[in-house]
């Protein structure tokens, strides 16, 4: 049963405003509470229906420090931001960051992408890549909006996501930096490597003409079709299929 | 000035059942009405703001058997699926294809893949890379979906959408038919091609096993992190990546 109250509480999640207050927010679905459940540390609270939490009961006894709560699928779809949360919601705290910055590990380095989609899927890559961090710029969606959790598939439990105006992370970087570009130097022509920086635009204004003064190479994948451009996420996956040495 | 009829008649372009009848699409927004004037041959009607029809009368010279009607920005927003319909919606004819499937061009054949924004962009990455063809098994989502359509960024233009069932198109195909999945060889190994098949399988349930039997080779995306897949739109994307030759 969830109170009308908590349902209150947990749709306020639904904006960036509130999650930055409480410093959580949701993780919705079967398959993502689950890993949450596997891999997250401090779980508030999780709301499921009977069945979910019977079949659970040995990841959940993980999480002594969880509220649990019964609901029906009904009760779900009040609090839940997604189309199907079928049979689980539950809040997950903000990981703890250590304030600094990778200096020599593979890192994404986002521009104000805005579209949660993107940005889900933006992590979602990283995560298979091994690049373990993300720094992004002001001006990028939440990270922790319901839509870029639904879409990052777990990534957000393996990848550590960093807050910093670009400028002042890339001047004390020590690693090579590429931009995604549409006039850089050919992307398979660029060797691989073990860890460097690669930043990636906004989705229709592209990377702040401020940042290429700290960039190594601009970088490209080179175009056969009539295609303006490439979506940011699947240029994303190609660049980092190209560079990130096995 | 939209009348009442016409927005219920245009609304009802959002269903695939109205499109299929009339064989009529939904086409939104100032950018993408823009180079469906440019390219598109029979446009039968064009409903935009005063200042945007001004702006492009060249265009719409082209264009005498369009009826086109001064719209508000609310009268817009009464007909358009999307969320920002600035300034124009258009509706667009299907094209009429040849029934003569690719023998001998690169092709993506989709087998169900069912959500519009990746449909969207795997016709925006054929389009980046030249990919002329695309096969859609029966169980994919209408690529006349509006979404489908926002996403594809003018790819419809350009990429010839086909739809067959996938083993009648394979078993004629005469080109190296090559399938994505989790434990095929890895990308890097394989040669680009002039010509070939690739096959992208539905999001959660990936390719049905009966089509493996044309299948010349399953390739893979080395994986180095956690992330249990890829997006069916990013795998698409690297692996056209690597496998078209220049």
């Amino acid at each position: 049963m969830i109170s009308k109250a908590q349902v209150k509480e947990i749709r306020a999640l639904a904006t960036s405003k509130a999650r930055a207050e409480l410093q959580t927010f949701l993780v919705e679905g079967d398959k993502l509470c689950r890993e949450w459940l596997e891999r997250s540390e401090a779980l508030p609270q999780i709301f499921a229906v009977p069945e979910w939490l019977e079949r659970n009961q040995a990841l959940l006894g993980k999480h002594p420090e969880a509220n649990v709560f019964e609901a029906t699928l009904e009760e779900l779809k009040k609090i839940a931001t997604q189309q199907h949360p079928n049979a689980a919601v539950l809040v997950a705290k903000f990981p703890i960051l250590s304030v600094q910055l990778p200096t020599n590990e593979w890192c994404l380095a986002l521009d104000r992408i805005q579209d949660p989609g993107n940005m889900g899927t933006i992590i979602r890559i990283a995560d298979w890549f091994g690049v373990e961090h993300i720094v992004c710029s002001p001006g990028c969606v939440d990270v922790y909006n319901p839509k870029v959790v639904a879409a990052g598939m777990g990534g957000h439990l393996r990848v550590k996501m960093h807050h910093s105006p670009l400028p002042d992370f890339l001047k004390k970087c020590k690693m090579p930096v590429y931009a995604a570009t549409l006039h850089g130097k050919t992307i398979n022509q660029i060797e691989p490597q073990k860890a460097a920086v690669l930043i990636i635009g906004n989705e229709s204004l592209g990377i702040q003409p401020e940042l290429l003064s700290w960039v190594s190479e601009q970088v490209t994948i080179p175009k056969r079709g009539g295609a303006e451009s490439l979506n940011a996420a699947v240029a994303t996956g190609i660049l980092l299929s190209m560079l990130v040495s096995g």
